[in-house]
């Protein structure tokens, strides 16, 4: 494939929108950092070439561009929403137009309560059950919708010096579930749990609560992971 | 304190209703075997007197007795309710005239959507939130419910030569809670986490069915469980 094949999405580049937030360029600091090309998604062009600087900045040599949300999403296979809760709706449905059969989209979002002005250790209740059933539910048929990566902490994923040690729970369709899996180990320190139909959602999201809660009582700004035990070596 | 005061609840055994089930005898035989005095529950006394012969044949010298629900409850200051969830709120009422304030009931039930005939993997949706604040609706003022143990395989408790190797998010009251968090470590491979109010008891209920999933996906009859990382050490 030639690199006048960029805007079709049958590339390995992953696409990062919100690129600008927390989750957002630790994630695409990390894939870049592992050599994966990344395209780094905004509402604003501008602002998604900016972080996109800095990621090669700490990454010199790495692949990554910065895109308006709809571009971005053209340029990859694999697109990780990773936008604000609150603008999961209306950035998915900005992104219709542009979304493909067979292209993955991967929701990390997390119905804090602090959408709503509450607090970060609570959730919103969701019709549809969870962001990621949302999400679901938004885009148009074929589009294949995958939980993931919601309970990583951010500080963890920019701090390119150590593991981020922490199990991310990946649910949805199975190939598109085990194309996100793979991603997984490009982070060191990341494993992937094989969290089965995409409502498991529901508790993944959860436990993002829970975390920030702990973060909270136990005073651990670099954030808490969790690990599942007695999974069997492959 | 002599021991004529037994039927007092100013005293440091551990009372387990439902003992006869799954998770119940096999906490019942961790903590006899960490040296606690243990009272099995249950509806009838003979089925209680017959799990605490059990515990007493492996582990010789403990001190485990059986008594049905309501005496076993007055027989200790920390009661924890392991009935299957369906007979939860049921238990629950006919303790209340045994109850006393400042007495401690653990809920470690979760609301799985087998208790409808549906699947272990899901959870019904309950009114007020989770299965502990339902108990916490139902206990006359004063008594103090506190969420915990949820996560832990039956099948590991039980297994006296292997560590547990699970986290136990621990929440409610915070006396209360610490109380509980303090029975943690006398079973091997347990290690509490505060887990703050009891609503968090929505999320940890959840997380059982995540792991009975992740059983059944990964086919790991021993149990899955869960280990927060990023703790810092005490």
């Amino acid at each position: 494939m030639s690199e006048s094949d960029a805007g079709s999405t049958a590339n390995d580049a992953i696409a990062i929108l919100g690129g600008t937030g927390d989750q957002g360029p630790g994630l695409a600091l990390r894939f870049a950092k592992a050599g994966r090309s990344v395209v780094i998604g905004s509402r604003k062009a501008e602002k998604a070439e900016k972080v996109a600087r800095e990621i090669l900045e700490a990454v010199p040599g790495a692949s990554v561009t910065g895109f308006e949300n709809s571009e971005a999403t053209r340029r990859a296979q694999i697109v990780i929403l990773s936008v604000p809760f609150e603008h999961t709706a209306s950035t998915v449905k900005s992104l219709r137009p542009v979304l493909t059969e067979g292209q993955i989209l991967v929701s990390m979002g997390v119905p804090l309560a602090a959408a709503i002005g509450d607090g970060a250790t609570r959730t919103l209740g969701l019709w549809q059950g969870s962001c990621a059933e949302m999400v679901k539910a938004l885009v148009p048929d074929g589009v294949l919708v995958v939980s993931a990566f919601q309970n990583i902490s951010a500080h963890r994923l920019r701090d390119l010096d150590h593991a981020v040690e922490c199990d991310v729970v990946v649910s949805g369709p199975k190939a598109a579930r085990e194309a996100v899996m793979a991603l997984c180990p490009l982070v060191p320190g990341l494993r992937a749990i094989d969290g089965g139909p995409l409502s498991n959602a529901r508790i993944v999201e959860e436990i993002t609560a829970l975390l920030i809660g702990l973060n909270i009582r136990y005073k651990v700004p670099e954030g808490f992971g969790i690990r599942f035990t007695g999974l069997p070596e492959r």
